[in-house]
């Protein structure tokens, strides 16, 4: 299944799309597509129900984030080999993590806006997962049944702010709407294996980034058996799993992002987002 | 006004303390003390109540976080000169940001669990802000006026996770019950001066922390105005001001918590916390 959330920001109302590829509206099946409804049961009842017989969506609904209510929104940092080369740091020995702010999350096509004094905005094409299960210490064999599904995320960064402003990285990674997720929640059934999904990021038409998930070090069943080690993850949690090659910083001379400027990114079964910045 | 939650965890009431330092109720008044209510306008019908008036909460309840819904828990490190000596660490430029897990926070007398393979578990007593008013790019002058109060934070770290397993903090941050904040969230009109409170932590009696808010390096109305230069603050945020000297890492040779140890902390107008390692 494909859920969405479709509507004005802040009032978004929870979707699905039908084998046509039209967006049908879930209200009265849902509140919204949160953890709260991410679980095996709760998922095999929508999956039951005839997509025909719910109403469609307003032709040209804005597309809200994926995930309402997410409790944390963590990220793994160099994640891809060549990414690691590319930023001129080393691959980790394990996981690399790092928090992006809630309050940046935003719907994938919704305006990025450049902040205040930034210099150095870019851009980083990512699979995140979202939790379906509350996980404590679980093994990695068993990690996937914890994970709902996937959904695109372009995990927008502030190099200065990031890399140049101290020791952690929130203050560039967390900027208000650095944090398009979605179109769509695919869940896990539909996507199969995460780990061979071709990734791609364009901007103004030109192509930045051409990766694969294959290539990922750490892969998702065992992000989410190791954070699981240090803290609980809750339904609704995302998690980014990395960026391949391809970023601003790793050109030579690096290129950032300027207002006026267009993205696009995909991934293989997951679809498009396409952005502008303001 | 001091304002809390009472109750099992997840199910807390909303309550507040009386001039005899009996916990009333709230029902009825408001639904839960999350960032909806701590705007100036509700804090001003709440203040006009006559709480004789209201239903006692049963003795003996469990006190919970004096926020419910936080959406984000941001810390400052390094923001005491001594802490960050004792730390071996240099004291920044400008203010070192991180954020702890909001699936961290816990009430200030829940019992703190120590993570599985944790070596070097250690406490930090904390002056936390609590936001009431959307904060984007504010000045300084203007930044007490987003700040709806204090409360005492204890910003539980394990020193191997944080320091010894990647660059980044989180991993030894954000551990379930590493953030027991309460008992109240004091209003700032309640609070006067946040910049001069003394604050002290004591493990089995022991006293290890004893110092005061007047020390802090950068202050929380330019903690709120630096921060919201990079992101929004949410009514309900949470953000946690630093420690002053005194942590296990800093002892010779350090001391780390173990199950059993018994930990109180408190600050002045703020009240006190009792926890137990699990």
């Amino acid at each position: 299944m494909k859920l969405l959330r479709f509507g004005e920001s802040g009032y978004e109302k929870p979707g699905i799309v039908d084998d046509n590829g039209d967006i049908r509206s879930l209200e009265g099946f849902v509140e919204d597509v949160t953890g709260g409804m991410l679980g095996a049961v709760s998922l095999e009842k929508l999956k039951a129900l005839d997509l025909t017989t719910l109403p469609l969506a307003p032709k040209g609904a804005r597309i809200g984030p994926c995930v309402g209510k997410v409790g944390k929104f963590i990220c793994i940092g160099l994640n891809y080999s060549d990414h690691a080369a590319e930023s001129g740091m080393t691959l980790p020995d394990e996981p690399e993590v790092f928090t992006k702010a809630t309050s940046a999350i935003c719907g994938p096509d919704d305006d990025i806006i450049k902040p205040k004094n930034s210099t150095k905005m870019d851009w980083e094409v990512e699979l995140a997962l979202v939790i379906g299960k509350e996980a404590k210490y679980v093994s990695e064999a068993e990690a996937e049944e914890y994970i709902a599904g996937y959904c695109v995320c372009n995990d927008v960064s502030e190099r200065a702010f990031q890399l140049e402003r101290g020791s952690q990285w929130d203050k560039g990674k967390g900027c208000d709407t650095f944090g398009p997720i979605g179109p769509w929640l695919v869940t896990s059934d539909e996507v199969g294996d995460p780990t061979n999904l071709d990734m791609w990021l364009e901007v103004n038409g030109k192509r930045y980034q051409n990766g694969s998930s294959r290539t990922m070090v750490f892969k998702p069943a065992f992000i989410v058996s190791y954070l699981s080690q240090f803290m609980s993850l809750q339904p609704g949690d995302v998690i980014s799993t990395g960026t391949p090659p391809g970023v601003g910083l790793g050109q030579k001379p690096p290129v950032y992002l300027n207002v006026g400027d267009k993205i696009s990114l995909g991934i293989e079964k997951l679809s498009t987002q396409n952005q502008t910045v303001v």
